[in-house]
């Protein structure tokens, strides 16, 4: 993918990337995006869940939300998705960071309208949150598709940076006493949580299993 | 706080909170938030380090980054903090969702100038991400404080939208013979990597130990 001058990235030049697989796979990473776009003249910044499918971002919600109604004009929005892969820590305060991995895209969302795309998309975003997941409940019915708006992104301007590795200090600061490194951090799944309501001799199924294990 | 047409949260309203101890409790729990702004007619969003300091968030960056190049012309900023708490596996596909804390805030950010208080504003986010750290590592100098913006954002307008607790499914489909309930995830640290530069000799001190403890 080339850069372009929205994505080129300006600060720290070697750490953007504008490989399309490395962009997938950072995509594939998360569940999460924040989603920028212009209303009424001002930024506004709504984090939602999403799914890729291909060279397009994914993402629903409800005919009502403020964020929908605005991006299904076809309206610019900006994507950004970041996971947090450990705080970098220095021999000098300026020289603390974090690992990262991040895609910044822009784009225009279209409407998907016809109910099979529709219930794909939405297979798409269900399995980037829960892989399989989609195989074991109930389908979303007329009226739930409905009220469901879903929204699709081409990737066609896109950058990927990412930082990796120990913290980058001054040469005379090396000598320091003090400790550098990084401590990794990793989202983690703790035990599951039955519903309350959960009818009775209901166990977890492989999917619940395999999610948990997704992030342990 | 009072609500108003830029932070009403109108999907969902009853997950909307406005209470600024609410607001800040969440602000306090995260140290990376993402940035949106408009440049040349289009939206960005960035993902960047905060500090929270009162009723302001400070961020900082390079003087020669487009964000912070934006943002100190005093525009209109869109600034979005989200902490993942779980997946909600619902029996419906419907009513998946996500547990959340996250908080939308909106103002204009103002350039901080005086030496002392650029100062203050570091160790602020340098807090965030690792208390007390700044305690034990070299101060900025000047010459990297010169090539340092901080950017101070007071918070004006601002809300909260939480969920928390199990799925809430259509009545029919609690009969259904499939697990729900909630993956809790949670951001943990693993082992701390030392720097393979480190001085021999030199062990992990208190300050890191309790930032390991943070997310454990």
């Amino acid at each position: 993918m080339q850069p372009t001058g929205k994505t080129k990235v300006k600060r720290a030049p070697f750490r953007g990337n504008y490989d399309i697989g490395k962009i997938n796979e950072i995509l594939d990473a998360h569940f999460l995006c924040h989603m920028g776009f212009v209303y009424d003249g001002y930024p506004v910044v709504i984090p939602t869940l999403y799914g890729r499918s291909g060279n397009k971002i994914l993402i629903h919600g409800a005919t009502t939300s403020r964020m929908i109604k605005s991006l299904e004009k076809g309206i610019e929005v900006s994507v950004s998705i970041t996971l947090v892969d450990g705080i970098v820590l220095a021999r000098s305060a300026f020289h603390h960071s974090m690992n990262y991995r991040s895609v910044v895209l822009f784009g225009k969302a279209e409407k998907v309208i016809l109910e099979a795309e529709k219930l794909s998309a939405l297979k798409c975003i269900s399995d980037q949150v829960a892989p399989d997941r989609w195989e074991e409940v109930r389908f979303p019915n007329k009226k739930e598709l409905k009220a469901t708006v879903i929204l699709s992104l081409t990737i066609q301007e896109a950058s990927a940076k990412v930082r990796t590795g120990p913290p980058v200090d001054d040469k005379e600061d090396y000598e320091r006493d003090i400790w550098a490194g990084e401590i990794p951090l990793k989202m983690k799944s703790e035990k599951e949580v039955s519903d309350p309501l959960l009818k009775e001799g209901i166990q977890a199924s492989e999917v619940i299993k395999n999610l948990k294990k997704k992030y342990s």
